[in-house]
């Protein structure tokens, strides 16, 4: 809907599932009260993106604009703004709104919003029930309750993803209290996995991650990682049984997740963060010999974003980044789908004046 | 090995997988230092002895004596025996010893001892190194440190199953903090179910029994739970979603987890008990939209064992049982395949004189 307070608004949208993303203009809105207009400087590329543009979730409304990690620079602020400012560095992530007042809400669980959150793209607007459009645009409205503070410290496009692959990774870690000394398990090491590493590190934890192969362990060690895992060497395995406090296990494709528990301590947490497609299966004697727990994890509430974010800040940790402008970005999903990124692509959004 | 200081003791044994129990003698040895002699009163029956028995789990020692669910008398103490006299009442569980120096016992949790437990039946024994058998015996000698107090007001028949189905449910309970008001489910209402609603009823927990019928509807309440909701009707299972702080899953066959996992309040836990022979397939999904947590747990240390039998003697619990002559102890295996069972068989020994 079009208004005399509209703003046009250049972004890449998704037509359809089997279509690429094309330029697309929308119409974003003044801020209203308590809102802030941000003109959008960089935006990571989650593989949450490729699911909701390809309908991989059958639910995706078209057209549909992705981006939930996304770095700006407030231009505008509407009524009653308190927190921010023209000329502010911002930031927004999965989430713009929620009911803010049931019990996840109040207890800064939004993403567990009891009424369901208003996610950042193909979300449902609470006031105009438009579907919302994210950060593959010039510029988006967000409630201020929504958006985060940047550390001055932290490169902007290198910031970006931790709006996401930050969050998702930072609050398992923290809620399963991982410390100094502490033996922590990555599994996988991509876009959120490679933050898992540096957070556990940056925490303290002797941090090993694994693979396939030894291919990534320079890499690994580079991130803070203390050692590589073969995950398909039983014998190497089997070396690191009942020796784990805590794995973080981001893989979003099939995988056996037995091999991993079974590395746990007496006690020890597992918790998942990435979703593969199937049901895991999970052997009943893999959490009762040893009493271990298998968790999930699903990003994070407004209030630990910015703990994160602040975290960040003090400990200079940021996404290993490829930045790519707007028109790459049809070419950055199908790399993201091999698996050919370090760590996370971010698009430079210059690129769509 | 038959000495001038072993006892000659009549047991059931089985002597292969595909063999029915029948009468076999073995020896017990005379008490050693910090051991009681225990003339077995009452024996319960639990599916393990099946599992063993038959060697389902592939594992068997022949012949096999089972039983790890023993109230007796004691009849003898060895030297420096401190906590049992002649005369007292006494109860054995799963465990009959343990390294006692490993961090796991040294934090009373003797079932998951680092170098292994010694198990009541198909064991091996720490010192001679020979099979342990069980308590479907005359008697029994084992060190005091694994004897339990059985407190004085309990009927002692129905107490012998608390040492196995008893803690199995009564230690999760416990450890995930099962308390007054809270929303507790009890998936299977088995041996150990009914012991599981009894306990979070005892603990003030309104309880949900699920059922694939009505049926068991009356017996459940009588237990002490409020309701039974029934897991085959989806829209009377989606009333409950999101409600239940905790959910206790005693089947050991196979079944679908997601169903209840999605019952449970936002950060709820769910634990497994029984241990079904094919993994579980757990949907990603179920553990991470609502941080769900899916645990196991095995049993109960013995400090934890006897703590159960205090809180057992004060709310005046037992199990319910139907008490049979060791000669029936084939037809009720047969039963408890069946589930034909209200809800532990519990062998008079004094059928085995």
């Amino acid at each position: 809907m079009t208004t005399a307070t509209s703003i046009k608004t250049k972004t890449y949208a998704a037509k359809s599932a089997d279509k690429p993303l094309e330029l697309f203009e929308i119409e974003r809105r003044e801020p209203r009260a308590g809102e802030v207009l941000i003109e959008i400087l960089f935006c990571g590329v989650c593989h949450s993106d490729i699911h909701q543009a390809r309908n991989e979730w059958h639910n995706t409304v078209y057209p549909c604009v992705p981006g939930h990690e996304i770095v700006g620079k407030v231009t505008k602020v509407g009524a009653d703004v308190t927190r921010f400012k023209e000329g502010d560095i911002a930031a927004v992530g999965c989430l713009v709104d929620s009911c803010r007042t049931c019990s996840a809400c109040a207890e800064d669980l939004e993403q567990h919003c009891e009424e369901g959150p208003t996610f950042t793209y193909n979300g449902e607007d609470r006031t105009t029930k438009e579907n919302t459009c994210g950060g593959y645009s010039q510029r988006i409205v967000v409630d201020e309750h929504f958006v985060l503070k940047v550390p001055k410290n932290l490169d902007l496009a290198a910031t970006a993803p931790l709006l996401c692959a930050g969050i998702t990774t930072y609050s398992p870690i923290r809620r399963f209290n991982v410390t100094v000394g502490q033996k922590v398990g990555i599994v996988g090491l991509g876009g959120l996995g490679h933050m898992g590493v540096k957070f556990a590190a940056a925490m303290g934890a002797h941090v090993a991650v694994f693979s396939r192969s030894r291919s990534k362990e320079a890499d690994a060690k580079r991130l803070g990682a203390k050692e590589v895992v073969i995950s398909t060497d039983d014998a190497e395995m089997q070396k690191h049984a009942g020796t784990f406090d805590f794995i973080l296990d981001t893989v979003a494709a099939d995988h056996d997740v037995n091999i991993y528990l079974n590395l746990l301590k007496r006690g020890g947490n597992m918790c998942l963060v990435g979703a593969p497609e199937n049901p895991l299966n999970v052997a009943a004697f893999s959490l009762i010999f040893q009493r271990h727990n298998l968790a999930g994890s699903l990003i994070g509430g407004i209030k630990e974003t910015q703990e994160m974010l602040d975290f960040c800040g003090e400990k200079n940790i940021v996404c290993d980044i490829e930045l790519i402008t707007i028109d790459q970005i049809n070419e950055a999903y199908e790399r993201v789908l091999k698996s050919d990124v370090k760590y996370r692509f971010v698009i430079d959004m210059k690129s769509l004046q």
